[in-house]
């Protein structure tokens, strides 16, 4: 029963993706006599916590039913009043908890609140699948670093375009509407300057009642041109442009005018330090971010330990050539057996492509 | 019922791979009052057929009873009597059928024999099952030329070795256990020589009871070291070196004193004729070939259309590096529209490992 009710809660969790961030994704459920009397959830940043949308949404007095929430309910005042005491006050007997507040600062003392008050607690259920749906709420939470997601996209013979650069399209129309879901549900797109000069994209989010996420462009030296499209968007969010002391000053005062955001990081062997760069972007409030880099920026992140999650779509086609280019290009690992691996390995199938989706194993 | 027993002399018919080549896998089994007596199947090249093998090893009196057999009995002497009188003879009612023979000499006569003779015929049972099992038999007996299955393996970045040249390993000890059963049920394993000099590569089967395949060395200017593995072995099978009027004609005489088999095929590019060699190894009696060759070659035999079936296995790891060499080399084709597609596409798990089994659409 908890079960049921829980993953009902998990549901409708998900329909706060890409509105949320960096709050996490929350889902409750009012059970009483059997029968769902109220559904919430946290529809967007800012607004009420799913425990209070439940209570909005009740249909019956909910005096003596029972809470499932996806997330521990939270003990402070912050943008909205402490959802622990609206439980109490409400009369609930009983809350259902699938994952305990991450959060140190707070992490129990909702749980706390509800005991004194002699409510029944239940905790853990479906914990893993709740953990799963907010792995960037988990890790921002407590690293204030943002969880970085690499995307690639290769032919079978593992390349990212052909060998004069064709790369329209590797993947199909299913593959590629993915990953505008992707882009949907986190806070910033990062590419290389490379991948601006050769592809002009413009890392806009094409879905109704999409969110574009804030572009960020790794440009050690500001060689973007002034014409390419991340500059010239009509879209809420930002253009940031990574750079380094390398950059010439008034490029940099000019991109600025244009309304991008420009942050200069220390060097890191010449280059932009991707370490530096994410503190930033954390401290931006940016909780998530989508690698959609070319082959030397993978492979820079690779190396700087900063990937936490890979998307990798395979086409099943053969395009050939020495000179083509693979996801992960730069100097390379000398040797197999120190290959960066992939753990916790989920495969999807989009019509014909494969989806293989891992985490990063953080061992080196 | 018909699906039963047909499932059950496909699962026997199976037990001949490796060992019937180029004769087609044949499973047989005869019922009588719903009940199995008999079982049998084609164990080895020259050896009984499945339906006299099934008759050998019947436990009751088979007059009167139904036999289920793979592929339409044979009509003609050959190395052994033809199965269809053998069955008249038995007293066999009724015989079910899978898949006809597609052997153009003899197709439809199995199936008179039976009919002129009262016995009762049901055809199509399995039938697409029983023509995948016999792919390599069903394009050799057609066309004369071999079946020819591209092998790779990769990291999830695209990559055959790394920078260094390392490839030991890029896939587990599942998967590579994989490839040496896929060997014992091919009549003949090709690589170039590029992969001979780097590799010094056995080719044999390591598996208990298995067969090794021909080992085909493409190599047009006749490099091949003569201490290398492929020349040195103790195996049954031969080693066919696959060369061009550009060898030198000493060092071709020494490989034959070796006991090496050396086909000169016309120069194509300027290298060996892919197309005129897997002919000549189709008029060898070869009916299955196993590419496990490396980018170049692997590339030259998409480029002459000489693929049917493609086993691509991916590691789920990353090595990196622009230098590391992909799946398929060469020039490569130009433009994402003219990639060479695969099709009935099957994805398979060795623990971590990923197998992406397709064919080749030939359409270019």
């Amino acid at each position: 029963m908890d079960t049921k009710y829980m993953k009902r809660a998990l549901e409708l969790s998900k329909k706060g993706k890409g509105y949320v961030n960096p709050n996490p994704l929350v889902g409750a459920v009012i059970v009483k006599n059997n029968k769902i009397i109220g559904e919430g959830y946290h529809h967007i940043y800012g607004g009420d916590h799913a425990e209070i949308d439940a209570f909005k949404n009740s249909i019956e007095d909910v005096n003596g039913a029972t809470m499932y929430v996806t997330l521990e309910p939270c003990s402070h005042y912050g943008k909205t009043p402490p959802c622990a005491k609206t439980i109490v006050e409400k009369g609930i007997k009983k809350v259902v908890i699938a994952l305990k507040d991450p959060n140190p600062l707070v992490s129990g003392r909702g749980i706390k609140i509800l005991q004194d008050n002699s409510i029944e607690i239940v905790t853990g259920i479906l914990e893993d699948e709740c953990k799963k749906l907010n792995e960037i709420f988990l890790k921002y939470i407590t690293s204030k670093l943002p969880f970085c997601i690499m995307k690639t996209a290769m032919t079978l013979d593992g390349k990212i375009a052909s060998c004069t650069g064709d790369s329209k399209w590797i993947t199909n129309e299913a593959s590629r509407n993915y990953v505008h879901n992707l882009r949907n549900t986190v806070s910033g797109i990062m590419v290389g300057i490379g991948t601006i000069l050769a592809d002009n994209p413009f890392l806009t989010t094409r879905l109704n009642n999409g969110t574009d996420a804030e572009r960020i462009i790794v440009d050690s030296t500001l060689r973007i041109p002034l014409d390419s499209n991340v500059l010239n968007l009509n879209s809420k969010a930002n253009t940031i442009i990574a750079t380094t002391e390398k950059a010439n000053s008034k490029k940099l005062k000019t991109l600025e005018d244009m309304g991008a955001c420009v942050i200069i990081t220390p060097l890191k062997e010449g280059k932009v330090d991707l370490n530096y760069l994410i503190k930033t972007l954390g401290e931006f409030k940016i909780d998530s971010i989508l690698l959609e880099g070319g082959s030397y920026l993978n492979y820079t992140a690779l190396k700087e330990n900063i990937i936490d999650k890979v998307y990798s779509f395979i086409s099943p086609k053969f395009i050939g050539g020495n000179e083509a280019k693979t996801p992960i290009g730069g100097e390379g690992i000398s040797f197999m057996k120190d290959a960066v691996r992939l753990k916790n390995i989920n495969i999807h199938n989009f019509a014909e492509d494969i989806l293989i989706e891992g985490y990063i194993e953080k061992n080196h």
